[in-house]
């Protein structure tokens, strides 16, 4: 058995589910909640799921990262828009030779938080997941689980497969989730965003769930124009990506349930929305390689318009 | 004083206003209604206008166009999304040696009524006017009213300046509208599109007056944007645009009172959009002479769901 300490950063869907999974198999983990404090405080965790239900009672539960002792293992899991804060928070929380797992959406993440841990020490990771938090302290696992890792390095070099990610990832397959180890982060990123950055922005711009936006024909053409723009960044980019992949993308939510994307949610609830790891970052990312993605261009500017309108105003 | 007698198809806020116009000043005019015919048999047509509000009491309104005499001048001012009726409309209600001045938004309209009545038979018009009919019957001129006419030649060849046309242009001016003549169709139509395309298509995607799109960074750009593809899109079709009339229609609209566009209030009162004329016929026409719209593509994909969406679900 693993003596891993592990930090979460961001208790909420996917910080909760996964920090609960790894608690539950006996880890010890530490929990840094804003908003939910008290309540986890008083009622613990409570996690809703296929593979099971259960309620962490004795939750290490923190309102500052100062107060949560140094670990080996630091997971950053809050949305985006809170980036912001990591050079406060990681410091104190990350042991000498501690590593930061980012379980974040988009691109470009990891080379914000190198500049603060240093990039030997930074994994990526990239979740599979279904899960909302209905309330707080209380996070309904819906399906999936499954997480993608990489080893970051500068400029996203490909870092291969390292034994610390292979330690990490049997912690996580010991609790119940699966874990596929990549050699290169940057494709699994840019992979990802085949599926993110059509239907996230077009959820927002169009207000639809998936089904509606495979069902009509239009939005069907611009989804799958979107998604070749991303091929085309991640090209640009030396990551080759197949048209097999487009499609199967197509035909896997042509076959879902019909779905709100995370990004919509944020947008009905008033949140920000993660604009720029999900699409302003992989944009640039192209751009600065001299590729141009004028859908996924307007897309960005669209969404900034709606974002700061939905902020401020509506 | 002209003999001309005038058949307008399409009595609403531009039909109806420029109709009660020439009617005012003696002119010989035929309205075509739909659903307000009862009310203006009744009632008459009532014009409120800051040129001088007034009801015109009688009124030869027709319900069906085999009723309306033949006419030397047939105005059409129906939305084009009713276009699909003029093959039935247009023939009986044309003399023989009669003229079509169509007053419709977009582009690619001519063509389609010269299939009906012969090329040499049509004029277009564009209308810088605000109004807006606010009951059955009942018209509200709010602002400007000028018209720019142009003769109609196979594939918008450039028709000159004809005695007919300025014959019809005596009328309006008589009737107190200005109007102003054209040399060349085609370019009076992609000018009017520099504004038309992106503030009528964007109004509708980000559910947004004129000032908002202008006063927020993003989609301030985006609108530039839009309106440099337009640019492209005309000069492919031979038709130079300067950036010093990009730069006036810019300033122009951010010095405009907030202004709902008439996209935008065709889909708050979930009528059909004019997407075809005003965006999807322009793109085409690009397409043809090779060149690549890609904002203006993605725009039209969009609100081609977004029409769809909102006729039959929301």
């Amino acid at each position: 058995m693993s003596t891993r300490s592990y930090a979460i950063l961001g208790t909420g869907a996917i910080g909760g589910f996964y920090g609960a999974k790894l608690q539950q198999l006996g880890m010890d983990v530490h929990f840094l909640l804003h908003s939910d404090y008290e309540q986890v405080c008083r009622q613990g965790l409570l996690i809703e799921s296929p593979m099971g239900s259960f309620t962490l009672s004795a939750v290490k539960a923190y309102h500052h990262p100062e107060q949560i002792p140094a670990c080996d293992v630091v997971i950053v899991a809050l949305k985006t828009t809170k980036n912001y804060l990591l050079p406060q928070l990681l410091p104190p929380v990350l042991k000498d030779d501690g590593v930061v797992v980012i379980l974040q959406n988009g691109l470009g993440i990891e080379p914000q938080v190198a500049e603060i841990v240093n990039s030997k020490r930074v994994i990526g990771g990239l979740c599979f997941i279904c899960s909302n938090k209905v309330g707080k302290g209380h996070i309904r696992h819906l399906d999936y689980g499954m997480i993608t890792m990489g080893e970051y390095q500068d400029d996203y070099q490909p870092g291969g497969i390292t034994p610390r990610m292979q330690q990490i990832a049997e912690d996580f397959n010991n609790a119940g989730i699966p874990v596929e180890l990549s050699e290169n982060l940057l494709l699994a990123r840019w992979k990802k965003l085949v599926w993110n950055i059509p239907y996230n922005g077009l959820s927002v711009v169009l207000n639809a769930k998936t089904d509606e936006l495979m069902n009509a024909p239009d939005s069907r053409i611009l989804v799958e124009e979107i998604m070749q723009e991303v091929v085309r960044g991640a090209k640009g980019n030396h990551c080759k990506i197949s048209q097999q992949f487009v499609q199967k993308m197509l035909n896997h939510t042509e076959k879902m349930k019909p779905y709100l994307t995370s990004m919509k949610l944020d947008y009905n609830e008033k949140r920000p929305l993660e604009i720029e790891a999900i699409i302003g970052n992989p944009l640039r990312m192209a751009t600065e390689k001299g590729i141009d993605l004028p859908h996924i261009a307007m897309l960005y500017r669209q969404l900034k318009f709606l974002d700061y309108q939905n902020l401020n105003f509506h």
